[in-house]
């Protein structure tokens, strides 16, 4: 496996950085996660400006130009043997301040480090898709956003993983967070819908969640289903109620939801506008992928 | 600069650790930083028990045995020619998830990365304590408890770094963090106490708040002085009226606060209760280190 490092692709085991890099030292940084169909890349310039807005709000100047990502994207890719007719990929960037002596000032990292990761990206067990998939509502709460906004995507993500670990003490697929009001949120690396009385719901960006790139894309697919879309402030009884619910994200595109804790969602099993969302999202990729190279 | 590294001590170049570290990755792991008084250790023990219940708040066990940490830290020292008669030590333990391939799930990293970096400890320039700080109450709010819990000493630090650039942007000393209640807690490093007609304030914990070590013995010296003590929840509107303030501690000790934003702390100088706590911090250091070695 090779690894993008700065200015050079290495193999993996060379890809490393040193202890004093405050990504380090404090999670500082930001990063994003990308994918591929054949060797088109996903939404490739929504993912690059949301990577420049998340280094913008922690003061990060993010240092590769626009101009050059697609080629070190795509080296990435063929380096790695992936992003072709055989498998798809899967590509995380990521942007740490750098090394620097200790200390919370970013002026003391005269560098950012800049890192590409490479894989083939399967595709979902089909089970998952098939029967949905079980959330747990964590105890831990969504990152306040007046502390570290959960639209900066960085890589300060313990708030994340203290959730995912109770999805995995429970034996659920993943956590659903709520926020300090009690409102729900999203899950540790997805957008949550739900569909009540024909109309698709998702919690608005200022509930504190991931401004998601697949989640864009699925609300402009519902309406052109002719299916109303709101975004909004809901509870956990919203949901309880919920005829279906998915998740959606870049990788898992969109993921039905079968059961909430105890409750089941619907009949607990996944419901038709999710299917139809489902099948347009499939046949409407190609609209959101490079040309092809 | 000797770096110990998972089980040696490396050169500093060669202190190196893999990109899918999740420490570099998630900002997934802990920290304590300690000094030394000449070769002793300031509340070595505390330090290592605070490690090891923020490790333990992430399901993350320290590696190496508390039974050896001590010879570990001195090890630290004496490489490096700090610790000793001639100049303090300044010592930081990080502990990471270690490596593991991209995704949340803490079982991914079978191994934890344990870092030990020391260097000398300066005292802080004598003007600082002489004059006070300065503060800037900064739109950040700290961390939600139920997010991420301040109590955790943990690598993830973006929300210190987002206050910390707005006391540089205002060219003040350090920011003070409001929380989701508008109640004062702590600086980006440090706790905060303020004096009100002889009584000694300070945020209680549940204000969302470092356990600080240096914050306990400050409360039991200002005891020890006659001041009464009290933990509470305060707001900005107590600290305008406070008589006198200061911050707290490993490095800095006991550092009076002259000037919050726009309005004097007092008459704008360090007042006679924060010197009294200050010389009695002074005297008292020794019943809080090691033994001699």
């Amino acid at each position: 496996m090779w690894v993008f490092l700065n200015d050079r692709f290495v193999p993996k085991e060379e890809a490393v950085v040193s202890v004093f890099d405050h990504g380090f030292l404090y999670g500082d940084g930001v990063y994003e996660t990308l994918r591929s169909y054949g060797a088109r890349i996903f939404m490739r310039d929504q993912h690059l400006a949301r990577l420049r807005r998340s280094g913008e709000a922690i003061g990060l100047t993010i240092p590769i130009p626009d101009s050059q990502w697609p080629e070190l994207l795509h080296e990435a890719m063929r380096r790695n043997d992936v992003g072709n007719e055989r498998v798809d990929a899967y590509l995380r960037i990521t942007v740490s301040r750098g090394e620097g002596e200790i200390g919370l000032d970013p002026a003391l990292c005269p560098r950012p480090t800049v890192v590409i990761m490479t894989k083939a990206l399967h595709p979902s067990p089909p089970a998952l898709s098939r029967d949905g998939v079980s959330l747990t509502v964590a105890t831990t709460r969504r990152n306040l956003p007046e502390a570290l906004s959960p639209h900066i995507k960085s890589t300060n993500f313990l708030n994340n993983i203290l959730a995912k670990r109770e999805s995995i003490a429970a034996g659920t697929f993943d956590s659903l967070f709520l926020n300090w009001r009690d409102e729900l949120t999203e899950c540790t690396i997805s957008n949550l819908f739900f569909i009540s009385g024909g109309t698709v719901h998702t919690p608005a960006l200022d509930c504190g969640i991931l401004d998601g790139i697949t989640r864009t894309i699925v609300m402009t697919l519902a309406q052109e289903e002719g299916l109303p879309v709101r975004e909004g402030h809901y509870h956990v009884t919203d949901l309880r109620q919920a005829d279906e619910c998915f998740l959606t994200n870049t990788s898992m595109e969109v993921m039905p939801v079968s059961r909430v804790d105890s409750f089941l969602i619907g009949d607990g099993h996944p419901g038709p506008l999710t299917r139809r969302i489902q099948t347009r999202f499939a046949a409407s990729r190609t609209r959101f992928v490079e040309p092809s190279p």
